[in-house]
C-alpha cells in the first residue's frame, strides 16, 4: 500500500500523543507534511518535528479528509465526537481513549495478539488500556499450554498513566517531600511522593474501580473468550513511565513447566524475557522506560495451585502500553515496517 | 507481674532498634534502666531516652542477667550466638530475626493472632517476618467465616524491610534523579528512585524468594494450618516505611459478604477498616506511617471466584511489622498495659 502515510494526531501535546509524534519521527512511511490537532487551548501552537515547526489546528471542522490515519490521543469525549466522522471521510482511526473499547463494531487490537480483529472495512480500531495490554503480552502467548481459566493480578502503576500532569506532580511532591516542604495535590487526590494508592477511578457495587473493570472486559474481548475470569487490583506506584504487574495464570489443566513457559515467551514477538534467578535480575520499571518490549520474567509454578503459574510483567505504559501499540496497528494495516 | 520490668534491646541503633526505643519511652512499666547493647562499633557510643544518656555496651559476656525481656533487634547470626544463653538467664527474649522462626521450640507470635502459642516454660519468642504479619493481621481474623484453604499475596514493601540504610538510599538516589545525577546503589541491588523490583532475597529452585518462602512457612505455623497455601510475590517499591498488600484470600466453602468482613475486621484489635468507595479512600502507607494499626480496604467478592474474596492492606513496617509486635508481646507476657 502506500509508502508515504498522510497522518494526523489528534493531542499532540499530551503524553501519549507526544510519544506518538517521536514514534513517527523515526518511521520513512510516515509523510512529512504531518497534521497535528488539538484543544482550543493548544490549537495555534506549534510543535517541532524533524526539526520543522507544525503548527496545531483547532478540531473544528473536515481536515481530515485525505488522510490515511488519524491517530486520537484525547479523551473519550473528543473521541466520541469525532472519530465517527474521520472513519466516513475513509481514513482509518486508532483511538487511545476508551471510548469505543467495549464497541461490538469496533476491534480493540494488541496487534500481535489478535490482528485478525480488524476486518476489510474496519476504520475505528481501539487500542487497548495500558495495563490490560502489558499483562496480555505476557499471559496471550502462554494459550499454547491449554485454556486460561482464571487471571490475579495486581498492578503496580506509574504516574504517566494519568498523564503528564501528574508525572509532573509525581516529581515535585517527591521534591517537597525531600524538601521537608508541604505540597497540596492537584491531579492525583492522593499524595504521591513516597506512597501508593488505589487507582482514582470511581468503584462501583461489585467494589471494582473502573481501570480494573477495563482489565476484566478487554481481556475477554481481546481473547475472544467471554469466559476467561480476572481479578485485578489496580494499584499506582511511585513510578514515572512503566507499569509493573505480578500476574498469576490460572489454566483450565495442568500448569507448564517454567522451561517451556520461557521458550515460548521468548519467541513472541514484543516480549522479552528477563528471568535471571541468581543474578536476581527480573522486569523492572527503570529498564522498560523508553523500550518497546514488555519484559516478563519471575516465571515459576505457583506453588499453591498445580493449574497455576506466576510472573511479573513490566512494560513503558506509554509505549506498548499505549503510543506504540497505536502505531504498530497502523504499521500492520498499511503493512509497513 | 513486675510493674516496672528491666529491659534490654540489643541493635538500639538499627531502624527496628530504635523503633523499640521510642515506643518504651512512652511506657509506665519500662524502667528507666535501660540496658542497651551493640556491635563491636556501635559498643562504646551513646543514645539519649527519656532525656538520658543511655551507653550502649559491646555484646560479650553475661550483662542480660537480672533482666526481665530483651529485645533482639539484630541479624540472625548474632540471635543464634546469644539468645539461647539469654533464655537461660531466664529472662524472656523477643527477637526480631529469623534465626528462630521455624524453630518447633520456639512460638512464632503475632499477639492478637497466637499468644496462645506461649507456654509457660517459653523463654524465646520469635517476631514474625513483617510482610507476615501484615497479612496475617487482615487475613487471621477472617477464619471466623471457615477454613482459609489459599492466599494469593503481592506486596509493596517499603525500604524500610532492608534497614535504615536502605531508606537514605531511597532518599538520596530519588533526590539525584531528580537532579539528573548519577546514583551508584550501594545497599540494595538495583535503583530504587522511582523504580520497583522483586524483593533482593536468595530464589531457591522452586522460583519464590526468601521473603516469599517465610511468607508461606510463617503463616501455616502461626495459623496452626501447615495445609494452608499460599502464593506470594514479593516486591520493593519506593516507599519509607510502611508495606502495602494485595491479597486474595480462598475460602474452602462460600465466601463472606463484604458487610460481614468489614464488620468482622473492624472489631479484631489492631486492624481498622479504611475502606470509602465513594471518596477514593483506602489503605496508603502515607497514612500508616508511625501508626500501630493495620489498615485494611478495598474489601471485595473476588469477581473471579464465589469462594474468594480480595482487599488491600497496609501496615508500618517498623511498627506492627517489627518493633510494637515485639513490645506487644512483652505486654502480653507480664501482663501489662
Amino acid at each position: 500500500m502506500a509508502s508515504e502515510l498522510r497522518v494526523g494526531v489528534i493531542g499532540a501535546t499530551g503524553a501519549v500523543g507526544s510519544e506518538i509524534l517521536r514514534l513517527l519521527e523515526g518511521k520513512q512511511w510516515s509523510t512529512a507534511k504531518l497534521k497535528l490537532f488539538g484543544s482550543e487551548r493548544s490549537a495555534g501552537t506549534s510543535i517541532v518535528w524533524r526539526g520543522d515547526k507544525v503548527i496545531i489546528d483547532a478540531l473544528n471542522n473536515n481536515q481530515f479528509v485525505g488522510l490515511d490515519v488519524v491517530f486520537l490521543a484525547a479523551n473519550s469525549e473528543i473521541a466520541n465526537q469525532v472519530a465517527p466522522e474521520m472513519a466516513k471521510s475513509g481514513c482509518y482511526v486508532i483511538d487511545n481513549s476508551s471510548a469505543f473499547r467495549m464497541d461490538k463494531t469496533v476491534p480493540l487490537v494488541v496487534p500481535e495478539i489478535n490482528f485478525d480483529a480488524i476486518g476489510d472495512h474496519t476504520r475505528i480500531i481501539a487500542n487497548p488500556n495500558c495495563s490490560t495490554i502489558i499483562m496480555l503480552m505476557a499471559v496471550a502467548p502462554l494459550r499454547v499450554f491449554g485454556r486460561i481459566k482464571r487471571i490475579i493480578v495486581s498492578t503496580y502503576q506509574s504516574a504517566s498513566g494519568a498523564g503528564r500532569d501528574a508525572m509532573i506532580e509525581l516529581e515535585e511532591s517527591t521534591r517537597a517531600h525531600l524538601d521537608g516542604k508541604e505540597f497540596e495535590p492537584k491531579v492525583l487526590p492522593h499524595p504521591y511522593a513516597f506512597n501508593v494508592f488505589s487507582h482514582n477511578t470511581t468503584i462501583d457495587e461489585s467494589g471494582y474501580n473502573g481501570e480494573e473493570v477495563k482489565m476484566i472486559l478487554e481481556t475477554r474481548k481481546i481473547l475472544g473468550d467471554p469466559e476467561i475470569q480476572v481479578n485485578p487490583t489496580c494499584i499506582r506506584v511511585p513510578v514515572l513511565r512503566s507499569h509493573s504487574e505480578s500476574i498469576t495464570v490460572e489454566f483450565e489443566g495442568e500448569a507448564p513447566d517454567v522451561e517451556s513457559v520461557r521458550k515460548v515467551l521468548s519467541s513472541f514477538g514484543g516480549v522479552r524475557v528477563v528471568d535471571d534467578r541468581e543474578a536476581n535480575h527480573f522486569p523492572m520499571p527503570n529498564e522498560t522506560n523508553g523500550q518497546g518490549d514488555v519484559l516478563v520474567g519471575r516465571i515459576r509454578k505457583d506453588v499453591s495451585n498445580p493449574n497455576a503459574i506466576s510472573l511479573f510483567a513490566c512494560g513503558d505504559q506509554l509505549l506498548k502500553g499505549a503510543a506504540l501499540n497505536a502505531v504498530q496497528i497502523a504499521e500492520r494495516i498499511f503493512d509497513l515496517n
